[in-house]
């Protein structure tokens, strides 16, 4: 297979057929591959081509990609592979949705970043975020961060299927 | 200063001013930062935005990243952050153009692929590709690949910005 074509999305693809692609595409490429760099690599282009075949208002998405730990310093995230425009390096577990998600373990759906009290402006055209935990036993590994550049660009169907895909990255990468 | 506003290059910008800005972001980001994934994170959406804001042939760019030496396996690169389609995961050393880069050390310039003996297509859409190593004490650690869907994309200018920054990259990661 040209691997390019894991990322071709029928324009205007369904959302629940365009994350059942990303899951399938992920797992299959996760299949004897557990390095968490390539495999946050590729799933942050998946997540950024799915998003963007899909109708409003998700095909807004204006970052899609991954924060993991620190490891030169505890309670704190660095940036991992992403899609979209340079992104804060480094974030404190607490501070921010993914600081949030972070230190609660619990996914966040933000559906106006400018409500939410002590959100990081990375890029002041973000309007609404998905933060989704990756848990390894119980422990926060990484985050996956989705940012919008419209209010309410997430629902319920894109965090059931991020968490999804959190579970299949908590599993098959050596964190 | 919010990260994001590094990765705007003015429409149609010149190629000498968007890499002069890349090199300079890239400085200001590494300053104080010496985790690879990260930086090679935020060079990978530089480089892609900068060639998006240049005339043509550059604004044909279709991936822009990174392979690094894959810790598992000698003599093989694996998949680094990047931006674009999914990607091939690994690529031993000799194999195709990020292959030879990294197996004779010297900077690739492949003005059509399909000429290039041993081309991996990764994506059938690619034509032109570039591959520049990234040393450490004389050995490759990384390369930056960049891939264009019309031929003979890159030229020397292009060769030199991108070995400037491998080694601005080389010096400023813990590799």
């Amino acid at each position: 297979m040209v691997h390019a074509d894991a990322s071709n999305f029928p324009r205007g693809v369904l959302k629940t057929e365009a994350y059942a692609q990303v899951i399938e595409q992920a797992s299959a490429l996760f299949d004897g591959q557990r390095n968490w760099v390539c495999n946050l690599a590729n799933s942050a282009s998946l997540i950024w081509h799915a998003l963007h075949s899909m109708p409003e208002p998700s095909n807004h998405a204006n970052w899609a990609g991954f924060y993991v730990l620190d490891p030169t310093t505890p309670k704190q995230l660095i940036l991992g592979p992403f899609m979209g425009k340079v992104a804060c390096q480094t974030i404190k577990f607490g501070r921010g949705v993914c600081g949030k998600a972070a230190e609660t373990a619990e996914t966040q759906v933000i559906e106006d970043v400018h409500s939410f009290p002590d959100h990081i402006a990375c890029d002041g055209d973000s309007r609404s975020e998905i933060v989704v935990p990756i848990r390894v036993g119980g422990k926060v590994v990484a985050v996956i961060d989705v940012d919008s550049t419209v209010p309410k660009a997430f629902d319920d169907e894109d965090k059931k299927a991020l968490e999804s895909l959190a579970e299949i990255l908590g599993t098959s990468c050596d964190w």
